[in-house]
């Protein structure tokens, strides 16, 4: 798994490198490089990163929504720079896959950490950055969150899914629900959960993550598509 | 004071703007919007302007102090991107003589008022780089912050000036340190207050704020100065 193949992430993420070492340190988390000697690992990428991240998206929402006020487009931003957005990029981009991470943190589930994915992509951010520039990395960046940005204008992204499938099912009226801890597995520094949400008496979607919080409102997450889907 | 003198202003900030109105809006506060016709104001350019600042910061630090960790560097930036350091840009540039504010912020100090420099800066950032780009406020900004991140490196960026002052005078032992409110003037909703610290019963060195604690952090930085040239 800790075979680096530059060609297939280049192909991947769609950028090919001036530098290849920008993009290696951009993907090398602190675990790995404590194990390793000499190898630069990409926390102080993040620091660049994010910065960049927010010139753009702010640039962009200034830019294009001129009748919205500094206080609106600050809420909105916010609702973009974060980390459930950058985790979404970082799934898409397959980068769980490509990092490089201590063997510890591959056995404790490193490669789907929230946490790693989310600040794997601002490294990549500013990797991009320092290989290609400002014009660049702003492309990639808008390309990618632009669904993000849309859906952030819309008023459409959620925070929290539990509130929001309550919302959506008492609309007519009273039900039931009740999320139940089906199993869970792991060490305890490293326990997966697994939850079903039950309306009614009824399994109606299911959702794992390493605390129950997570493990609930990833259920309420599926159970809210099932809901839209049948509603369509 | 509100005659809007573009060439005096371009010639104090030492920058030529190609679009004057970029320039004029940086520097038209939102009060004087509200009693101007078609007039915009300087609220949209201080979100841009704050990115544009962190990121020219941000940059800078990473670039030139790569031995820093994230977590330090974080640290150091947050002494640097702040209000009161964006306030002391403001009043060299003399932005409180140039922003145009209403009548009614006019006679309650508003051209002295922290938060409005402060912001102004933040504004005029965003004024230069959406008239000369990146490349350009970067150079300003780094002209201007130098001596700010000089003084944050090294750990010379004092938050309070009250603590400061009563470990550097205790230094030699205990000292009574009494801060006595000289005199107030205005009207409540805008009043200033005028502070005196007095050590072991001799008057040390005053300052005045718009409340209390910023009459007395500005004497004790008096003090701090009168001190600093005693002991020089």
């Amino acid at each position: 798994m800790n075979k680096f193949n530059i060609k297939e992430i280049e192909e991947t993420i769609g950028v090919s490198f001036n530098e290849n070492k920008l993009l290696k340190t951009s993907l090398t988390h602190s675990s790995y490089a404590n194990q390793h000697k000499d190898q630069e690992y990409n926390e102080r990428y993040e620091f660049i990163g994010d910065a960049i991240l927010q010139l753009c998206v702010t640039e962009y929402l200034f830019l294009n929504y001129k009748e919205k006020s500094e206080g609106e487009l600050t809420k909105i931003r916010s609702l973009i720079v974060c980390e459930n957005s950058l985790y979404e990029i970082g799934c898409k981009l397959k980068l769980g896959s490509f990092i490089r991470i201590s063997r510890g943190e591959e056995l404790t589930g490193g490669r789907e950490r929230v946490s790693i994915i989310a600040d794997a992509v601002e490294a990549l951010i500013a990797g991009i950055y320092l290989d290609k520039g400002l014009e660049f990395v702003k492309d990639f960046i808008l390309g990618h969150f632009q669904i993000i940005i849309n859906m952030a204008i819309n008023n459409d992204i959620v925070l929290d899914y539990k509130t929001k499938l309550q919302e959506e099912l008492q609309k007519t009226g009273e039900v039931s629900i009740v999320y139940e801890l089906t199993k869970y597995e792991g060490p305890p520094h490293r326990r997966k959960f697994f939850t079903t949400v039950i309306v009614d008496n009824k399994e109606f979607g299911s959702g794992d993550g390493y605390s129950k919080k997570e493990a609930e409102q990833n259920a309420a997450k599926e159970a809210l598509k099932i809901l839209e889907e049948v509603n369509e």
